[in-house]
This record gives structure tokens, sequence and C-alpha cells, in this order.
């Protein structure tokens, strides 16, 4: 072996220490959402921040620093190249934040988390509010710590979806926003009402998780490698390749609700158990963006899940199981489930309608972060948006701006991702459809292994090796577009909705 | 403050590193054992070695040791003087030992413990060998680094029980077995033959998960600070004071089995709960002993689990959630689970005939430990110990050798602590009658929270501050003695089997 590549394989050595102190961290944090009693809470709070505090210390010991400045300016392989341009975007990204202040960040947003889902619950956003001033105020710091070019929010932006701006977004979003816009207004006019009273009465918890547990499984999820839990916000996690864990939460009078989180978290999952085994100790082991994330849970739970072929072999199964569906038949199921009305809560959202909750949310982000507006201002301006977007105005605060999560773990920059997700996963499918025109034929035949493979080959088994922008361009061979997801949208409601 | 008070502010801030390693690895290990996808174990595995080496890296630092040199001959309080020691013992029991050597022995039991959870459900010795192997090697080489005096199983038995050695065992068993001889020999003559067959019907598991709830909170577990949870064998773990787990395992062909290992370790976790919040930082935040910590729970399990007053009240209850017992008196249903029957497996032994077992384990390892056997004879071994002294003989290896999880955790010296418990809870048992003379006309009226608090009040909250000899003598005024325990079995055994 020559001196590079045994350099190589101390450094990987090296990174699989960080590797195994996130996946404690992921043990712990996902134990704390679905299990912990509660007095248990501030201890572990404490734990998390210290191991925290350990990753941190490798991200930016003077090792480190010499693995990079060693590795600079050689000739390396891909892998090995986004290993060390990874490796050096988190020491950038945290040496430049004095590790008290890191610590008692991570230790902020563990106990915001609980203080959350307690606010959520007596619906009050007073017991949230002190948190989560703190939380903006922590990322207001960070970036002048960071540094910024255009515009402060961009360098959030950047740590979910390298590359993207708020100039870009701004304009996607604009032309996303216009043709959403036009469909509505058609879907108003149309005589078209679907039924949906039938996913509204008892479904019990047991029938949904099982049930949840058949899609699963359809769709490759490997129970061997991963669980299906209960948590009060779905999440998906992953302690490695060979563990990766989803939540759901079962509401008994929704059917949708959870068999839709579970698909989509399902997305996710697929997509962390198939990364590639080699690419332990390169930092890479994991989905290489959000966007590009949600492009797999949104692809799964939407363009498949919701699609009229998926039901044509899964409504047989939900028949059997569900007497609630006697006497609908398939096309009013389909409607059903496609079923657009403007509402309040984004992950109970209609497919058409959730971009809108998306672009609220980044608007009120770019704002809170740019100091345009405070944290004591957001359940004013929240009810503003969805009255003036949505046409809809939450009740109380638990429907309404405490809805997501998101904000109580300081994930600044991650709702964009949702929408880029629908934007990647229709670029996805333009290209899937060539390589295997019979692909909705087989999905009505109950097949969703071949799905699965493609996803695999194309950009599962890369982990994080590429950019977005370079998966993108890998796989379909075009830049970021909206193009396709408009035409697919047009397309489906325009059927449905006979417009 | 004075150099010394901030030097030990400084040494539990220190220490404080070491007990969220702990914490961490203990979440780790909890969700292995409860919940873990096969596949995830693996690298489970990797992640607890390194977090092991973390821990042995703080214990055996020369921080640690400039630490202890510090503080040694300095005059300090009760509880930094045991901080101290408990540091020191550390620090000499891992420092000994090569670093890599020691990080490898956690793999291996990490491991070992999925093979044995495979090797009893296919009854195959075969499949657990090789590791156990492995283990017994290790804990010799290990004995080698450590030293010993006059017997080489006296090094292990010092880690559970300080103070403790061979030739005290072989004289306070020796003394018990004659005990139990004589009482098993005038029973077997007894007319007396209690039922048990009502203890065999089916007993759902969710019926037995809500009475072991039930029970439970009567107890005093407390629930904000804990979980009950299942796995194949049952065990306490803590992650902090206030966050204790208990498991237990149902069978739903025997109302016993989940019921009375669930007093078992809610009298462990009774304990956990119970240790003084000061003794953060001092790794004494834990139970004194193994022989203590079982003392707790054979005491709440048998002690007080098993007799007639505790039953006078919560029998009522069990018949009332139990068709099952319609028509077994009292009288029956306390004589049915007090029963005596020489039989196999060990955590379902009756309290009489229980600590043969153990004495068989600890002549078992004794020889192993001292090279007198190989793991090899092991299955031979144990079927011709339980043939000569409980006249039983196990078909196959999980009823047999493989009933236990302790020796593939590479507890080795651990069993005798049981029987230790028995000895240490009838002395708490005699002193606390003086104290409390009306304690079970208390019991029977279902009240059991003075016995939390009287435990708590003499044991429980001083956590790891006294050895199991001091608390021994500071509660009951006595040393260690077999004579409490005998009296107590022949009283009980005589009015059951009217001998």
């Amino acid at each position: 072996m020559d001196n590079l590549a045994k350099k190589l394989e101390e450094f990987k050595e090296y990174n699989r220490k960080i590797e195994y102190l996130n996946s404690a961290s992921s043990v712990l944090y996902w134990d704390m959402r679905v299990g912990i009693p509660s007095k248990g809470v501030a201890y572990r709070g404490e734990v998390l921040a210290f191991l925290s505090g350990e990753t941190y210390k490798l991200q930016t010991s003077s090792t480190m620093e010499e693995y990079i400045k060693y590795f600079e300016g050689k000739n390396l392989d891909t892998i090995n190249t986004s290993m060390v341009q990874r490796a050096k975007k988190n020491y950038n990204l945290t040496k430049k934040i004095p590790e008290k202040r890191y610590i008692e960040y991570v230790e902020l947003t563990s106990n915001s988390e609980i203080a959350w889902q307690e606010a959520k619950e007596k619906s009050d956003f007073s017991i949230f509010k002190p948190y989560l001033e703190k939380i903006v105020d922590f990322n207001r710091e960070f970036i002048n710590y960071w540094g910024y070019e255009v515009n402060k929010y961009d360098t959030l932006l950047d740590f979910y979806e390298p590359g993207i701006t708020v100039e870009k977004l701004d304009k996607v979003f604009t032309e996303l926003r216009s043709a959403i816009v036009v469909l509505l207004e058609k879907i108003k006019k149309s005589s078209v009402s679907p039924r949906t009273d039938y996913f509204n009465e008892n479904f019990s918890k047991v029938s949904q998780e099982s049930f949840s547990k058949y899609i699963l499984e359809k769709m490759g999820f490997d129970f061997e490698k991963g669980r299906l839990d209960e948590s009060v916000h779905p999440f998906t996690i992953e302690f490695s390749n060979k563990d990766v864990r989803i939540t759901t939460n079962y509401h008994e009078d929704d059917f949708r609700s959870a068999l839709f989180g579970t698909i989509h978290e399902g997305g996710h999952a697929i997509y962390e158990q198939a990364i590639d085994d080699n690419l332990k100790g390169t930092l890479l082991g994991s989905g290489a963006s959000m966007g590009i994330h949600e492009s797999q849970s949104r692809f799964y739970e939407n363009i498949i899940g919701r699609s009229k072929e998926f039901w044509t072999y899964f409504y047989i199964e939900a028949q059997k199981r569900f007497p609630q569906f006697k006497g609908v038949t398939l096309e009013e199921f389909y409607k059903g489930i496609n079923h657009v009305e403007p509402s309040l809560v984004r992950i109970e959202a209609d497919e058409l309608t959730y971009s809108l909750h998306i672009i609220i949310r980044y608007e009120i982000e770019k704002a809170l972060i740019n100091g345009e507006i405070e944290v004591t201002d957001l359940p004013r301006i929240w009810g503003e948006k969805y009255k003036e977007y949505l046409g809809v105005e939450p009740k109380n605060d638990s429907e309404g701006v405490l809805q997501d999560t998101h904000w109580a773990g300081g994930s600044f920059g991650y709702f964009p991702s949702y929408a880029l997700g629908n934007l990647y996963g229709a670029q996805f499918l333009n290209k899937m459809l060539k390589d295997i025109p019979d692909s909705f034929e087989r999905i009505a035949n109950g097949d969703l292994k071949f799905l699965q493979a493609w996803l695999k080959d194309n950009i599962h088994n890369y982990g994080a090796v590429y950019k977005p922008s370079e998966i993108i361009k890998k796989v379909t061979g075009e830049e970021l577009t909206a193009k396709y997801f408009i035409e697919y949208l047009n397309k489906k409601y325009s059927e449905i909705y006979n417009i």
C-alpha cells in the first residue's frame, strides 16, 4: 500500500469515530422521541450535548485539519474527493462556531423538542416561544460566524441543498405557485367533487399498523434492517444502513394520515437501506441532500402511492382488510385520495396544495432569519398567510404555527427541500418512464421492486458521493426544472377533475 | 471555594463524562436487547465497542491518575472518599488490561449475546460455544493481569461483591445447602401437595402486562422515570436515576413467570430510581453491589411478593382480572405460588430450591475459571449436577446450560450475588420488623409505600457510597449471616407443608 492509500485508510478510521458518535446520538434521539419516560428527558439532553461536543472535537481537531491539508491537491478518485470535501465543509462550518455555543445549541434544541411537544398538545405557543426565540437568535449568530454573500438565509439553505439560493427559490417557487393557482381556480369551478367521507370512519390502530407494514414490505422496506414505530411527528432516522427506523402517527378517524405518512417515510428509509456498505468511514453513507431525500419520499408517497395503478393492485387488499370501503369503487377511492381541498395542516395536505404550505414556511423563515419579523409575530403572520394563500385560518396554535417539529430541532432552511423534492421526483419519473416504459403497468400488477432497483442503481447506492445538481444531471441529463412537475400536476388533475 | 473544593468540582465534571458514556452505552444496549432489527446488530456492536474504548480512555487517562494522586491522603468526607476509591478501583482494573484487548472483549460480549439468543432459540449449544470459549479465555487472561491471592475466581467475585471470597462462599453455601436439603427431605414426606394447575391456563399477554403494571405502580415504581418492556431474558437497566427500565418475558401458559419476574426487576428499579440526585458526577449513582441489588429484587419478589399478606390484598384484584382463579381460595393460591418442586430453570425455580441453582453455577464458574473444566464439558457437567442436586435432568441445551444470559455478557462471578441477596434480604427483614412491627399488617392492607420509604432511607438513597459489608452493619448492626434466611425458610415452609 502506498502512502496515499495508507493515509486514506487512516482517515477513514478517524471518520468512523464521527460516524459512531452520530449513530449513538441517533439511537438516543430516536428513543427520546419514541419512548423516553418524561423525567428522563433532561438528562438525555445532557448526554446528547456531550456526544455532540465529542463530534465537534473530532470534526474540528488539528488532526482533522492535517488530514484535510494533506489531501488537498492530491489526485483522488470520486469517492475520496467527495469524502475530503465533506470533511472540509464540516470542519469549516463547525470550526467557525465557538465550541461552547455549539454545545449549548444542541442542548437547547434537544429540550426545545420536548417543549414543542407540550406546546402542541396544549395548543399554547407561549410554552414554545422562549425556546424558538433562542433558536432563531442562535441561527442569526451562527450566520454571522459562517458569513453569507447575498442573503443570510442562503447560508442555511446551503446545508440542506448545496447550491440552492433565495434567488433561485424565489424564481422556481413563483413559477410553481402560478401553475398551482391556475389549477386550483379550475378545480374550484369543476363539477367533480370526490367523496371522502369513508376515510373518516373508525380505523383501528392495529389494522392500520398491519396494513402499513404490508405496504412497506411490498415497497421493499427490509424489516431485518429497520422498524416501524409511533411518534407524535413521523420521521426517519438511520443508525447505519442496516438499522433504519421510521415512525408514524395513527389517527383512528382518518385512514389516509398514517398510510401516506408511512409510505413517505418508507421512501426515505428505502434510500438509506440501499446505500453502499463501502461508504463506511467516508462520511458519505447517507442521503445526498434533503431535497434528494424528499424526492424519494414524495415519489413513493404521491407519484406512486397516489397513482391509479398503485391502487389497482392494492385496493383489493385494502377492501379485504377494511369493510369501511364496501361499496366504494376504485375510481371513487382514487379520486378520494387525490381530492384537492386547501387545508391547515401541511402533512395532511393534498398533493396539489402541499407546495403552498412550503412556500408559506419558506417566506416566514427567510424573513425571520433576516430579522424582518420576530418570533412573537409568528402566530399572527402564520394566520394571515394561510388566509391569503389557502383561504383557511387556524383556530389555534396547534393546527397553526405549532404543527411542525422542524423549528424545534433548529432546522431552518429544511422546508424548501420538500418542494424541491417534488421537482426532482417528477424529473426522475420522466427519465424512469423512458428507461422502463411499462412502469405503471408493472405497478398495477403489484410489482414495486423494479422501482426500488431503478432508484437504487441510479440514486440510492451512491449515498452522498454526488451533489444534488450532479445527481439530477447524471440521472436525467438535465438541470433542475419545474417543468416536469407542473406537467405532471396538469395531467393528473385535469383527468381527475375533468378540466 | 478553596483549592480542594475546586478540584473536587473539576473531578466531578470529569466523572460526568464517564457517566454520560455509560448512559449512552446503556441506551444502545437496551435497544439492542429490546428492539434492534437483526441486521443492525453487528454495527451496534462496533458502536458499543467504540464507546467502551472512550470510557476506558477516561478511566485510565493521565488526568485520572493525577486526580487520584492529588486526592490521596486528603481529608475528604464520606462521599468524596468513596468516589476517589471507586475511581481508583476502576483505574487499576482497566489500566492493567491492554486497551486493545479490552475493546475486543466488549465487542465480543456484545456479539455473544446475540449468538446466545440464537443458540437458546435453536437449543443448540454449539452456536454459542465458540463465543463462550473466547469469553472464558479472556477472563482467565484478565485475571493474570489483575492478579489474585488465594483463588483466581476471587478476583471476579470482588467485582460484584467487594470482599467476598471463595473461602467465605464455600462456608455460607455449605450451611445454606444443608438447611435446604433438610427442608426438602421433610417436604418430600409431607402429605401437603398444593394445586398449581390453574397457573397454566391461558393468560393473555395483554392482561398479564396490565396486571404487572398495576403491581409495579403499587410497589412505587415511577413510570415517569421508567418503562416496562419485553425481552427474552428479563433485566433492569438505568440511563440515569430518572430513566430506569425493566423488561419481562410473558408466558401465556404460566401466570407466575412474568409476574414474579416483573416484581423482581421492579425491586431493582425502585432501588435505582431512589438514588440521590447529588451523587451525579461521583461515579456512585447506582446500586452498592450486585448482592445488595439482588437483596432488593428478591426481597420484593419473595419475602413480600410470595407472602400471604401481600396476596390477602392483591388476590382480590387478581380474581377480578383473571377468571382462571375462580374457585381457587387465597390459601390455595398462596400455597400454589410457594409450591416446592425441584426444576430445571433458575428464574422459574421456587424460593426454596432457587439457591441450589446458584450453587451449581457457582461451582461450575469456580472450576471453569481455575481451568479445572473446559467449556466443551459444560452441557455434560450441567446435566450431572442438576441430577445430583435437584434430581432433574435437562432434555436439551435450551432448558439446561443455555438458560441464562450472564455468561454471554461476560458476567462470571455474578451468580453468587443472587444467593447473597437472599441472605441480606432476610437480615433487612429482621431489622425492618423491629422498626415497623406491623409491616405485614400494612402489606395486607395494600400499603407497600412504607416499605419503599424504609428501603430508601436505609439503603437506596446512598447508592454506592457504602460497601455491602458497611451497609449490612449500618442497617442491621450485624455482619453477614445465613441465620435469618434459614430461620425464615424454616418458618415459612413448616407452615405451608405442615412439617
